[in-house]
């Protein structure tokens, strides 16, 4: 009955007259209107229930492949909560717009995740409200001598021209990595005594509060932030630079041999080189947070963090040749089974070396030892290139002879790949010698035996 | 006198009484360390002014590249000032405490170079505010009725869930990359009312005077955005696209250009790629802003600006192997000029015909027309590309003929660059499928003549 019942409903009036039954018949209708916004409804439930799931299993991905995630929405609610019991005990604030509000809001605002960051903000935060809290002070006095017709138009016009040049200094490069936070505070402050419209001996007092206040709320704030389970930018930076030098190695290792295996691999080795690709943004982040944590561990005061930049930049070098090698591993047309064995197993070992030096530098930057083993692992990688090319010149006279049967084209896409190889060992020679440097700036100390490895930071 | 007498001062004190004239020597002497010090001090300036003047320069070349920002600054500046006005001329605030200081603090944090900066920052805070206070006015209203003694344990405990369940939701990507500004207010409101101490009915009052605070904050930062010379994200966005593409037509052509080429070029124009490598934050950031965007000029509503991120990543992906390519061409080893001369001509054809596939692509965007000489250019590209492999077959009779001379060894990098140019049309060929793309989500409009490109927005 239903299924027609429903589909003419309303449109076709006609048949429920036609119909012995009309009564019975318009209850079925009913029914059927109820049933189908029943199943309406328990549709989106599911649909809606899926989502949520989804969802929920996403976000419980997130805190479970980081727990720190977790730890830092708990520190963050761990100061609030810190800052509001010392305002709810010592009930000396006046309402919201009193003190305990200057706290909350510097706890929100200067929590950040890494300690760099808090460092960062707390610090543009606090030089910031002084410098521009001083210069209201000095231009609200200038302003209260000068009368009262004056004072509005030395205010609004010191803001004027103040905002501007400070909003426009955010563009500098420089002022814009360092101190952007700072900026937005400084303005803020100056606009806020600059229309408050109190007297300067007014201001003075509640200056000293404020300060006192905001002074607090960034203390609660590093503690929290040092004290519990630290998440330093320099060592999140540190680790990220080893593990892409080991992705890479990986990808060029499972590069070369997916192209000369029987069967091409699920490529999952092979394609490690695309988080080197997208990591700068992560990388430029994380270095100019980390040059404001203090010394930690072994990342002492000044440690070259930048050259973490370099060696990062050079390891995106050497992975955009790792690209196009990949895609032409890839690719439809190839190179004849039995020419590809004739260079199969030298390319393979060139490969291997690349990879061999990668893995040294990284396991040398993750141990932060002195890179001794690289300049030899540096030295066989140009011998197995030196073979390589050998092998191709040895290659020249039996490609010759075939060339009856088969054109140079064919052999095309081989010599790409040896030639791509050939480029990436030059890159990846580059990415040793920026290790190099690391080592000499950060000053790793001089490995003694295999067992210094194991205390690599953590 | 003075080199000797300046260099053994103090330490050679024998020297003083060994000459005649002590006096007049002494004299000397101190004479040499004023001049020292005055040196020094001259030195300094010199240095300082230098350095003042070079930043200065900076600065100056900043605001005269992009107007725009020195304009930006103007209306931040401005927009403060009338704030401060609306305050000053109607003094219904209470101190900095009160009202005047939303309306400050709205304006210096919304105001974004961008509308859609400031649509995203000014929505997340209106939204943020009325939830977190809507929220926390429940929270009190149930803390008042359950007694002085548990009030405080669920305004803390409230506090301390909602502050970390917020900061954990900052990690989700789309809540970071669409609500990271809105949780922070939502956390800043709901701490400010849960430490304030006011009841209900007062909270009440307050919050209704802060939200059309911060409501007059948000419109006249947004009127001032969006009718003095209004920057759009959409549209940079758009030409930041355009002219990335036209920088890759050009370095494709003038890498092979400059390979056979009798001297290579001074490489401006074949390193354009590397925009185009860099681009990838930007992108991201601004694609992220123009959705927030009222329509405006040729962009409408639901405009598709995620299909530009996706015509970037095909430039990317195309501009690595152009790297690949560039360093194929400015390699030591090269292939005998007699055998480069062999394919020059089709090469240098074919990376027109890329070159040109490119600019059509381009120009379609940039006119926002749809691209209907695309495909022939894309056809002809094709072509190029069977000419270049129908020559290289030709070549390889005539390059075993020559074996006896030369090693197929030195023909490689010939053969490297080619199939790396052959790999380059295969991923502009991407490009112009995602700009097809592009051209069909956006509705662009059918080209009626060459003069349509004119109108492209600036």
């Amino acid at each position: 009955m239903d299924a027609t019942a429903r589909d003419s409903q309303g449109s076709d009036l006609e048949w429920r007259v036609t119909v012995p039954e009309g009564a019975s018949v318009t209850l079925e209708h009913e029914a059927g209107a109820a049933e189908r916004a029943w199943a309406w409804l328990v549709a989106y439930v599911v649909v809606i229930r899926a989502a949520v799931a989804g969802f929920a299993r996403k976000v419980w991905k997130i805190g479970a492949d980081d727990p720190r995630k977790v730890v830092h929405g708990l520190k963050v609610g761990l100061a609030l909560t810190l800052v509001s019991i010392v305002y709810y005990t010592r009930p000396i604030y006046d309402g919201v717009g009193g003190n305990a509000m200057w706290a909350v809001m510097t706890v929100v605002v200067v929590f950040e995740y890494t300690v760099g960051g808090c460092v960062y903000k707390g610090f543009n935060r606090a030089v910031a409200t002084v410098s521009a809290g001083l210069l209201a002070l000095g231009v609200n006095w200038v302003a209260e001598k000068s009368g009262d017709k004056l004072q509005p138009v030395i205010l609004s016009g010191s803001l004027f021209l103040l905002a501007a040049a400070a909003t426009f200094s955010r563009f500098i490069p420089t002022v814009k990595s360092r101190f952007d936070y700072g900026v937005t505070i400084f303005i803020l402050t100056y606009g806020l005594v600059a229309v408050s419209g109190y007297r300067v001996d007014e201001l003075l007092d509640l200056a000293q509060q404020r300060m006192s206040t905001i002074g607090i709320g960034i203390v609660i704030c590093l503690a929290i932030c040092v004290v519990i389970w630290p998440v330093w930018a320099g060592q999140e930076l540190h680790l990220l630079t080893v593990r892409n030098m080991e992705k890479l190695a990986g990808a060029v290792e499972g590069c070369v041999e997916d192209y000369f295996a029987a069967k091409p691999s699920t490529a999952t080795k092979s394609e490690g080189y695309k988080c080197v690709l997208n990591s700068k943004a992560s990388e430029d982040a994380q270095a100019n947070l980390a040059r404001w944590e203090p010394p930690h561990g072994r990342f002492r005061f000044r440690y070259p963090y930048a050259q973490y930049a370099k060696v990062g930049a050079a390891m995106r070098h050497c992975a955009y040749c790792v690209e196009a090698l990949n895609s032409c591993v890839r690719a439809e047309v190839q190179a004849p089974e039995h020419v590809k064995r004739l260079v199969g197993d030298v390319c393979t070992r060139l490969a291997a070396q690349c990879g061999r030096v990668l893995t040294v530098a990284s396991s040398s930057v993750a141990a932060m030892t002195s890179p001794k083993t690289l300049d030899f692992a540096v030295a066989d990688m140009n011998t197995a290139v030196q073979e390589l090319q050998g092998d191709l010149r040895v290659l020249s006279p039996i490609l010759a002879a075939e060339t009856a049967e088969m054109s140079l084209m064919d052999v095309m896409p081989l010599f790409t790949v040896a030639s791509l190889l050939i480029e990436i060992s030059a890159r990846v020679e580059g990415i040793a010698d920026a290790v190099d440097t690391l080592a000499s700036l950060a000053n790793f100390k001089q490995e003694k035996d295999d067992n210094d490895k194991k205390d690599k930071p953590r």
